[in-house]
C-alpha cells in the first residue's frame, strides 16, 4: 500500500492483509492515525478494501464532503454512498411554522415514487394546500431500575417524583439543550422503569438525553432504594415499530389534512371520492389482519426517501412510519384527508444535517439550522400525505401497475433487459 | 435559465418559476424531454430549483453515476445524496450461501455505529463465526377480492384453487422470473384476501409481481363470482411493521447464530454472561410492554445502513427490522446468541443494485448480479448479529454513553461546539 | 365438622383449621377419600370453608348438578356459582349447519346486555337473516425443539416431514377423534416450534391433543438431533389475544353476515347508513391507536355470555373475541354488516357440555352433543354480529347511555341506591 | 301456557309461539308485564324457551336468587347457569389492603385448573407469601370529537384543559361516586380523542362515567368548536385486548411478586431454577413470534374462574388479561417470581356483585361492599401468581399432560368414555 509511509498506523491494527490461507486471524480494517479521517487515510482504507475483496469503488470514492467532517458521524471511512436525488413540488403549506410552497428532495431508488408523491403535491396544492399542526415535541429514554422485590419498586415509584428538581439538575448539568420534562414510573414486576421525557430542541438528541440520563440515574442509585439500573429498557421504542409509539413521546407528534372537491379528485388522481373512501375502508382490513403497527398506505417510502436526503438518521423511519392515514367523506362531494404521525424523528442540526448534501437539502427546504425541526416536521407530514393520496388513488382506479409500468424498472420494451427484476 | 434553449421543455410544464407574489399557480418542477435525465436537463432543473428556493446544491452536484442510467429508478432528477461510508469487519460466516470473511459497507451519519458492528463483527469472528441458515424465500402481493355477500365470497375461497394452474399461467406470461407459488385464501365478512406467494429470484420483484397478479386477477373477475379487486389489500405489510410477518412469505425468512465463551465476552465485550442475559431478559419485559413487532436492539441501525451502501430499497427496513435477538445459557460458560429474520428484503439485480456506489459495495461482498441474493440475506443476518451482541454489551456494561462521547457527536471537548445536538 | 365421620380425610391435609394465630402453617384445603366428589364431602368442605373465612354460602349450595358429575371438571368443589341467565331471539340463521330460528341464551350480570343483543336479532331476522360460513376447523399444539445451533435446527426443520406418517400414527395412538391433518415449522434461533395442526371433531381437544403431541414428541426426541422440547411455546395463543390468530388454526374460522336497508335500521336502530358507516370510521381509529387485536364493538361481552351459558370453557373468550366487524354501504341505501372471527372456540362435547345448566342450554339451540359443533359456531357468529349492529346503532345514534339508564343499574329512581356503582 | 292469565302480557310482543311453517314473523320473546321479573314470569319464560325449543330446563330452573334481583342485571330472564365451584388455598398475602391468608372460590368446568392454582398458592404460602401493591386505579370513557379540518381540532386540544373545572362538575353532576380526574387529548387527523380519566371507587362503573362524559361532552359542543362526538371511539380499550393498557388507566394496575427457594421449586414444583428460567425465555419468544398483547401463561383461566366465581363482568377477562408474568433468578438459588396486571377490572359493588353467590364468594374473601375493590385487586394478583409458577413448572417438568391425565377428562380408564372429547 503506497500510503503506508505516509498515514501512521493504528498500533493495535495492521493493514497489512494476511494471505487468504494463512494461519493468521482475519485482518482488521485499518484504523490510521486519529483514527484515519484524512483524505488519504481514507483512500488508504478504501484501497486496502479494494485489495481485500478484489472490487474497484470508484464511485465510492467519489465523495465531496470534506472527509475529516465525517467524524463523529462515521468510523472507518472509505467515501460516500450515492443515492439518486430528485425533487417533488409543488407543495402548498399552512403550518404554523412552514408556510408557502415547497419542493422536495426525494433520494431513491424505486422508480415511479418522485413522480407519484409529485402528483400528490400537486393535487394538494390545487386543492388549497395541506394545514399541519404539531401536538408534541419531545423524546425521551426509559432506564430500568432493579430492586429486591415489589414493595421496594413501588416504595421508588410512589417517591421518584419528589425528588424531580435534583434528578432533572442533575440531567441537564451534561447538556444545554436538553430539558427534563417529567418522569413517568412503570411498573414490571419487581423493575421500574422510568421514562425520561426531554425536550431536545431541533436535535433528535439521543446521545445528548442519554448522557443527561446516565447522570441522573448515578444520582438515583445514589441516593433511591434502586439496587442497579440499565440505561434502555426498550420501553421508548427508539427505532422500532409498536403501538406504544401512538402515545406520543418519542419524536414531533403532528398532524396534516386537506379538504379535496371531487373535481379534483377525478382530474388530478382519476377517482371519485367513493372509490377512494371504499379504498381505505378495504385496506385498513388487511393492516388490522396482519396486526400492523399503525395503517398507511407507504409512508415508509417518503420517509426514506427525505431521510437520505436531508442527512437525517435514516434508521429512525421504522418508528416515525407508524402513523395513520384517514380519508373522510365530508358534505358536497368532497374527501378530507390527513395522515397522523405520533412519532416522527426530525432535526435540522446534529447528526447527519451538517454534511454536504444533507446539508444542501435542508437548505433547499429553508429548515438548516437551529429553530427550524418543527418546520421540517411539518413539511414531511405534508409531503406524506401527498403520498398517501397519490398511491390510494392509484390502486383504486387501477392504475397502479401501469404508473410503474411507465416510470419503473419494468418497463415495456426492457421486458429482457438487465434490469427486469426490479 | 441559460440551458433553456439547449433543453425542450416538456410541453405540460413551464421551467420559468413565477415572482412569489404573482397569481399565477406554483411552478410545476421542469420536465424537460423525456423526462429529462440528460446530464444537462438533470443541472438545468438543479438550478431551477436553486433559483427557486434560493440554495445552492454544489455537493448534490457532485454525483458519478451516469444520469441517464437514473431513468426507471427517479423521476425529476438533479443529483445525487450522498451518505458517508464506512467498512466494518472482519466477519466470519459459514453460511449455505455466504462462507467465508467479509468486510461490509455500511453507510451512516450515526457516530459509532460502524465502530460498535465491527467490535460485534470481530467478537463473532474470534468467537469461530456466525452461522447463518435460509428458512424462506418468497415474495407476496395480496389483493382483495369484493363479493355480494359472504355465501359468494366463500364459495369462492373454496375453489378458487380448482384454477390454480390457470391463473399461475396467467401470472407468469408477464414475467421470466416471478413464479407463483400458491394461493391462499383469507375473508374477512364478505371479502377474500388472496395471498399470491412467489418465488422472485434475485430481485426484491414487486413490480414485477404486481404486474402479474395483475394480469392473473382479471383472469380471475372475468372467471368467478368476483365483482371487483383491488389490488393490494394491506396485508402483505410491504414496508410496513406488523406482527404477521412472522409467519413469512414477504422476503427471506433467516437466521444467524453463534457461540461465544465467557473469555471473549470479557475481553471483546466486557461483559459476562449473565450481565448479557439479564440485559436480554430486562428489555424484552420494554419491548412487550410497547406492544412492538418483534425484539431487537438496533436492527433498523445496521439495516439502514447496509441498504443505502448497497443499492436495496430503504423503505424495506421497516418489514426487515421486524426479527428476534435471542441470548441464550449454554453449558460452561458459553452464550448462544442468535438473530431470527423472519422478513429479510434484500436484493442483487433490479431496483439500485446496479447503480454507481451500490453496486460497488454489492461488489466489495462479492454479491452483486444473479444467483447472490441468499448470500447477501446470509451477510446482512451475521451483521446484524454483529451489531446485536455488541449494543447490548455497551449497554450491559454501562459503557454505552461513554463509547457514544468517544466516537459521536457529543465528545469531550465539543460540548459548546456546533454540533453539540447530536 | 359434623360430617367429619363420615368422610375420611385424606392423610396428607387437615381439615381442621388452626387458630389464626398458632404456628401451625395455613391449612389445607379439605381433600377427603377419592378426591372428596361426594355430596357430604361437597358439603364438608363447603362448611369447612365458611367456618374458616366466616362467611354463609347458601347460594353456593343450592347447585343441582350431580357432585360426582363434577369430577373431571373441577378439584375441591364446594358448590356452584350461578349467573343470571336470560334468553334473547328470534335469530334466523342461513348457516351450512344452522339453519332456522334460534333463541340464546345468555348468562349475563351486565344490564341492558340481553336487550341489545336481543335487538340486534329481531333487526337481522326482520332483514331476511344471517348468513354464516366455516372457513376453518383446526386446534393446535406448538411444541418447542431445542438444538445446539442453528445449523442443526435448521436441518431439522428441513427434515421434519420425510417423518410425518410416523409422527402422525404416534399422535394417534393417543385419542380416538383427534387427526394430525399436519406440521409446520417455524424457527427462532437455534430453537424450532413445530405447530402441530389437528382436527379434534366437536371437542376444544386441548387435553386430548396435547397429550397427542407429547406422544409424537417423544418419538422425535429419539429419532432427530432435538435435544429436548418443551410441549407449550407460546405461539399457538391458547387462551390469549395475538395477532397471529388471524391466520387460523386455534379454533373455528367463521363468518357471518347480512344486508340491512335503511328503512330497517332507521325503524329499528334509529340510525341511518351514513351514520352506521361512520361510527365504523371513526371507532376502528380509535383501536389502531390502542394497537388492539382486531377490531370489534363488544364480542367478548356476547361471548362470555353464551360461553357461561352453555358450559364452554370461558377463557377461550381472549381468543375468540379477536376479530373483525364490518360496515359496508351497498347500492341504493342498504349497509353489508358482517363479522369475521378466525380464532372461535367452541365445543358440544367434553369439558361443562355436559353438565347441568351448560347442557340445557346446548339442547335449547338445538347442539347438544357430537356432530354439532360447528352448527354452535355458526349461532355464535350471528349472535355476535347482533350484538354488533345493535350497540354501533346506541353509540351512533346518541342513545347508548339511556338504554343503560333504562335497563341497568344507574337507572334514574336508584342514583341513591346501593347499586348506583354499578 | 298456563301461566299466561296470571302474568299481563307486554303489548308489544306476544308469548304464544306461532307454528313453525307459518307465515307469520318469528314469534318475539315474552316480555310480560314490567319486563317480567316476577318467579311466575321467569317461568312463564322459560316454558315459553322449552315450548319453542323442545329442550328441558330443569337446571335452569334451579336458581336461589331472588329473581326480582336480577333487574338491572338481566332481562329476559329465564333462571340462572351453573358453573361447578371450587376452592384453592390457602394463599398468603401481604398487600396494602389485603393481608393474610385466602381460600379462594373458582368456578371453572376445566380439570386439574383447581388442583393448579391450589398448588401455587400453597408453594408462595409457604415461601412466606406473596407481596401485591397497587399503581393505579382509575377508569375511562374516550369519546372522539369531530371538526372541520386540523387547524380546528388542534385548536380545541390545545385549549380544551382550560375548562377542566367546569367540564369536572358538568361530568359529576351525574354521579355521587365518580370522580374526574384529567383530560387527556389524543389528535388522528381532524378528529380528537378525548381520554376522561376517573376515580370511581369500588365500582368498575363503565355506566356512571359513560353517563357522566355523556354530559361534559353535551357541554363540550355548546362551547367550543367541536361540531359532534361519538361517545366511544375504541380508544379505552374496554373489554378488549390492547398495547394501549400496558399505559394503564382502565381498571387497576397491580403487581404481584415472590421470592422462592431452589428448595421449595424442587419439593413442590418437581424444578430446578434453571428449568423455570428456561421455559420462561423460551416461552416469551413463542409470545412476541405471536405478537400475543402482554406475556403470561394463563391468567386468563384464572381470572375467568374467579370473575364467574365473585359476580364481576366476565368479559372484563380481556383486558384484564393482558399482563407480563416475569421469573428472575437471584442470588443463592432463589428465583423471583411476579405478574404485572396494568388492566385488571374488579369490583365489589355494582354489576353483579350483589347476587346471590357472587356475593357469598366475595364475601368468602372479606372483600363483599364498599372499600374492599383494591383488596380484591391484590387476591386476584397473588392468585394469577400461583397459576403462573404451577403452569410452568408443569410444563417444565414435562408433568403436563399427566397433571391433566389426573384430574381431567381424559383420565386413564376413561379413553373410551364419553367424556374423552375434552
Amino acid at each position: 500500500m503506497s500510503l503506508a509511509h505516509e498515514v501512521k498506523l493504528s498500533a493495535a491494527v495492521s493493514a497489512s492483509p494476511p494471505a487468504e490461507d494463512s494461519d493468521l486471524p482475519p485482518a482488521l480494517v485499518p484504523r490510521f492515525e486519529h483514527q484515519g479521517y484524512q483524505a488519504q487515510a481514507v483512500a488508504a482504507r478504501r484501497n486496502w478494501v479494494e485489495v481485500k475483496t478484489g472490487c474497484g469503488l470508484h464511485n465510492v470514492a467519489r465523495y465531496s464532503i470534506p472527509s475529516e467532517e465525517m467524524r463523529g458521524n462515521l468510523e472507518n471511512p472509505i467515501g460516500a454512498a450515492q443515492v439518486p436525488l430528485g425533487v417533488a413540488g409543488p407543495l402548498l403549506i399552512h403550518g404554523e411554522h412552514a408556510k408557502g410552497i415547497f419542493y422536495v428532495p426525494l433520494a431513491t431508488t424505486e422508480g415511479a415514487l418522485v413522480r407519484s408523491y409529485e402528483r400528490g403535491m400537486v393535487t394538494l396544492t390545487r386543492a388549497g394546500g395541506v394545514t399541519t399542526r404539531v401536538y408534541g415535541d419531545e423524546n425521551r429514554v426509559c432506564p430500568v431500575f432493579l430492586f429486591p422485590g415489589v414493595a421496594e419498586a413501588h416504595e421508588f415509584a410512589m417517591r421518584l417524583n419528589d425528588h424531580f428538581s435534583t434528578i432533572k439538575a442533575e440531567a441537564e448539568s451534561t447538556t444545554h439543550y436538553g430539558k427534563l420534562l417529567r418522569l413517568e414510573c412503570h411498573p414490571v414486576g419487581r423493575e421500574v422503569v422510568v421514562n425520561f421525557c426531554y425536550f431536545t430542541a431541533d436535535a433528535h438528541g439521543m446521545n445528548m438525553i442519554v448522557k443527561a440520563t446516565e447522570r441522573a440515574c448515578g444520582w438515583i442509585l445514589s441516593h433511591t432504594g434502586a439496587q442497579d439500573f440499565l440505561i434502555f429498557s426498550g420501553l421508548s421504542s427508539e427505532k422500532r415499530a409498536s403501538g406504544a409509539l401512538f402515545a406520543g413521546g418519542k419524536g414531533k407528534a403532528i398532524v396534516a389534512g386537506a379538504r379535496i372537491s371531487a373535481a379534483l379528485l377525478h382530474s388530478y388522481l382519476h377517482i371519485t371520492p367513493a372509490q377512494l373512501l371504499d379504498l381505505w375502508q378495504h385496506t385498513v382490513l388487511g393492516h388490522i389482519q396482519a396486526h400492523a403497527a399503525g395503517y398507511n398506505g407507504h409512508f415508509a417510502n417518503g420517509l426514506a426517501a427525505l431521510f437520505i436526503a436531508c442527512g437525517q438518521d435514516v434508521a429512525n423511519i421504522v418508528n416515525s412510519a407508524v402513523g395513520i392515514t384517514n380519508f373522510e367523506r365530508c358534505n358536497n362531494d368532497e374527501v378530507y384527508v390527513s395522515v397522523t404521525l405520533p412519532s416522527l424523528t426530525v432535526a435540522t442540526v446534529g447528526g447527519g444535517t451538517g454534511l454536504g448534501t444533507g446539508r444542501e437539502c435542508l437548505e433547499m427546504l429553508g429548515v438548516a439550522g437551529a429553530g427550524r425541526a418543527l418546520k421540517l416536521a411539518e413539511i414531511a407530514a405534508g409531503m406524506l400525505l401527498a403520498g398517501e393520496i397519490s398511491m390510494a388513488a392509484a390502486i383504486a382506479s387501477g392504475e397502479f401497475a401501469q404508473a410503474h409500468d411507465r416510470y419503473g424498472r419494468n418497463r415495456p420494451g426492457t421486458f429482457n433487459g438487465s434490469h427486469n427484476g426490479s
